[in-house]
């Protein structure tokens, strides 16, 4: 099922359901504690993330060829940072370019898969992990290159600004995504493609990871994973290359959907 | 005012204020959007953390000291990481020592000021921050060092598993703190002290840290901040000491109070 979030003409929030492609049924309920047709047509005034994350939990060089771009070794384990829960956009809303990041440019897409979690999940094993998994959506887990690194190694300021997790068009169900180890990720520049890559090439598989961050660390329902980028972001490519106010950002993954945000500077403009 | 946190004999949980030490009279509503006296006393069945965040933001090395013990340079710009809101405890809830934390011993301590805020804040200037600040508690920044360095240098898995975030007793509302920078902080582990600092020793003051955060950054009402640990702390002591299950950490800060947690093994024992 294709689980889309908007706000409606009256200004509510409500879930929906697409199908087929551009038709909305208006869902009761939420896909958390579930959710029930209603058989109207959703009036959309906008779409929204599909989900509004309780913690966001993301994962870094977790793509070969892209720990290869970065200069970076491969890692052991998953490595770990996070975002904030403000840090989220839903589909065709504005990507801003920070005021503070005035030195230059710097920010930069990463296209990626999220997981959203459906149920409370701790000490889960590997084996078991995807039944914890509510479904998938595509994410920009976008990143202001100095913010990230001049903040004593950590990573987390230059990935929380504001607009930086732009999440949707829509939650696709578990059900319909049989392998997310089988999935094409593409991310498209003003039309032009710069990410191309396949989920297969993830060093730590979606159910690893779920695992994994479950250990002695309990995962609520609506905890959203982004769970690493392809190779061809931004900074590593030659000239490098940074979001500028105007460009357009897609990010497609194959059965989910395409993720597109326009970038505005500082002012909205 | 002193405001707690609980859950009364009947499974609600509740907000109450205390005055004077030890008596709790329960109130209406909660700190955000407003509290009101009900003239009950509460029946307290047990003390909750007194605020339940939506994000977690913590600041690195911001005691000269501190910074100092560890061998790092004193950064330019505070340095961020966050926990995830899962990571939170009560006063008197046990800190759990995670089943990964299987090589050996690496949980420390970090006694820190915690900083709640209550209006929504985005670049509020350093002179106007604290008026965004509703109160102070007291938090530990509980730490697994071998994991937070075993993460591709990113500190945020030694930093959440569940129970690393003990947070309270009491939630001491801004204008019982004249000036945040100039409470005396203390860290006693089985009764002996191990970290005793001031918050005059900042390297960035709480107005600093909620003016830098909220650049470009929207702060939600019950966003918690944790300010960074005096020295003292376990790693860096000689020889280095680590919490073992059956420890008693208590963080105590003048004028806020004492944050007390017993520390158990895995199984809980």
């Amino acid at each position: 099922m294709r689980i889309v979030r908007y706000e409606d003409m009256r200004g509510n929030v409500r879930y929906g359901r697409e199908d087929p492609p551009g038709v909305v049924e208006e869902l009761e309920g939420d896909p958390f504690s579930g959710l029930s047709p209603t058989f109207r047509t959703a009036d959309v005034l906008r779409f929204l993330a599909p989900v509004e994350p309780v913690n966001i939990f993301c994962v870094g060089l977790n793509y070969r060829a892209h720990a290869q771009e970065t200069g970076l070794p491969i890692p052991e384990d998953p490595v770990l940072f996070m975002k904030p829960t403000t840090a989220v956009v839903g589909p065709d809303q504005p990507i801003r370019i920070p005021a503070c990041c005035e030195h230059g440019p710097e920010v930069d897409y990463e296209g990626e898969l999220a997981v959203v979690i459906g149920r409370k999940a701790r000490d889960v094993p590997e084996e078991r992990a995807l039944d914890f998994v509510l479904g998938y959506t595509v994410a920009n887990d976008v990143s202001a290159r100095r913010w990230q690194k001049h903040n004593g190694g950590q990573w987390i300021r230059g990935k929380s600004f504001d607009t930086f997790c732009p999440l949707g068009p829509a939650l696709v169900t578990r059900d319909d995504i049989p392998d997310p180890q089988a999935l094409r990720i593409r991310t498209a520049l003003n039309g032009e493609l710069v990410q191309d890559g396949g989920t297969d090439d993830m060093i730590f598989p979606v159910a690893r990871l779920v695992s994994f961050l479950s250990r002695d660390t309990t995962l609520l329902p609506g905890t959203v994973i982004l769970t690493g980028t392809p190779p061809g972001v931004g900074f590593a490519r030659n000239p490098p290359v940074f979001l500028r106010p105007g460009d357009l950002v897609s990010v497609e993954i194959e059965g989910i959907g395409r993720l597109t945000n326009r970038v505005t500077g500082p002012d909205g403009a």
